[in-house]
């Protein structure tokens, strides 16, 4: 049996919603078995109907036993409130991931797992502002960065094997230290939520029959899951606040040259941006 | 003879970049002839080899003086030059339409020509980021929003005229005042570039190894073509200038909510722009 790939393995996805029903179907054919533990009874009933997963149950004693590899598919909060669990619902020597989109607290607390149980922590960089399993789709991580967190106690085979799931379902896996992964996210995908929601909450009734695809784009995230993202604030306060403040000195720089029409500067100024925007697009594709 | 309609015009467009080569390519059939005037060699080659005028030359006095309907198709700035030379381009008295981003300079511009000349100012919502004919779609004015403005001097003949030709290309003809339009669009278009820009030059080089589909939305308007965004700047700075503000208050309240975690004001906050996102988006379809 080949250890370090995904093929032999019992997969256990806690949490059906968007991320973890993609996972699912981006998994079938891929490894020997998928089960799901989920508590809404909508979603379990829409698992079952449209056979996404073999077995799900909202009991993670029925499920989460069978499992070679458990993955915590929540919004952060929910995602350390489960891990502590793990030891009751597991008996034997699991390999833990998550998806959860801040990795330093999850990380710590994956630490803190039984030396038993193998971990590491995840993030695939392919949310989208929809949350529900009705949204799920199997080529969502084709192509997207799947940042990985190697713990302090996770070995070489635990890492090939994380690796071997992230290129399974088509992503491509970016190894990266916790608290490194949640500054860059920070401004990344933190930031440009709070920027797209500020935005979109001041844009008066009457001004709405002005709307082209500009604003739509720009105020996209808006409609991100609130509880993913209040948890994603609550886990990563001050790197979010430190961004948000550069964010607004920018802006206040850029306030001053259009007050003091200083045409130079300010050319330069959006210059900058255009030519930072087209480095992040080239990056992206490549 | 039907005074209202486009299929027995002649049509002038002066700048064929991608609005200008899109309303060309939408107005296929729609009208007797098209032309263009066009600065850019390059340009003008590319327009005769793919035949999407019937004549284009860069010299105005070979083109204009043909035109029943002369469409000003450029960035603010330059419309604004180009209008006092009309009476010196066409003995007659053409309609003369414009499609610039900002209106209210324009449309007293506008009202300056000789009485002889008609006028309606106008602003399809619709632009991209990309700005040259190779990327003109004869598509892109389908159910967009297109703004327009009637002059003083501007009569129920000038009008109907106007509002065929929006409908022609497939967009929503949309009356508004100049100063009402200016106003909106300072926080439905502006802002937003603005917004994204900074967004987008702010991110540094090594975080890029961590973005995702979000960012890229978020930032898509940072590549928007810089002297358009400056005639802009420069034709609506004050109402830019107040929402720029408005915005800058809305983060420091946002700042200030996630520092002192106060998670029922937070989620008040964020609610409040998902919401409004929701309503930005059943106005767009509707």
């Amino acid at each position: 049996m080949d250890e370090t790939g995904i093929h032999s393995k019992t997969i256990a996805i806690i949490g059906l919603g968007l991320m973890g029903g993609s996972l699912a179907l981006a998994l079938q054919g891929k490894c020997a078995k998928i089960l799901a533990v989920e508590k809404d009874e909508a979603t379990i009933k829409l698992a079952r109907q449209q056979k996404i997963v073999a077995e799900i149950s909202n009991d993670p004693i029925k499920i989460i036993p069978q499992a070679d590899i458990i993955i915590l598919a929540a919004p952060v909060c929910t995602i350390l409130a489960l891990i502590p669990s793990l030891p009751l619902w597991h008996p034997g020597n699991p390999l833990v991931m998550d998806i959860g989109s801040t990795k330093r607290e999850i990380c710590n607390t994956l630490q803190g797992l039984p030396t038993r149980f193998h971990a590491i922590g995840g993030h695939p960089l392919c949310g989208l502002e929809s949350s529900s399993l009705a949204h799920a789709d199997g080529s969502l991580f084709q192509g997207a960065i799947f940042a990985l967190c190697r713990l302090t106690s996770s070995n070489e085979v635990d890492c090939a094997l994380a690796e071997a799931l992230v290129l399974a379902v088509g992503a491509l896996p970016l190894w990266v230290e916790p608290q490194q992964h949640d500054q860059w996210v920070a401004v990344t995908s933190h930031l440009p939520y709070l920027v797209a929601n500020s935005l979109a909450g001041m844009i008066p009734s009457d001004a709405r029959q002005l709307i082209g695809p500009g604003l739509r784009s720009t105020t996209r995230l808006a409609a991100s899951s609130l509880t993913m993202m209040t948890d994603i604030i609550a886990t990563n306060r001050d790197a979010i606040l430190n961004q948000l403040i550069i964010y607004q000195q920018n802006l206040s720089e850029l306030q001053a040259l259009i007050e003091a029409q200083k045409e130079a500067e300010l050319q330069a100024y959006l210059l900058s941006g255009q030519a930072n925007y087209v480095q992040l697009m080239k990056t992206e594709r490549s």
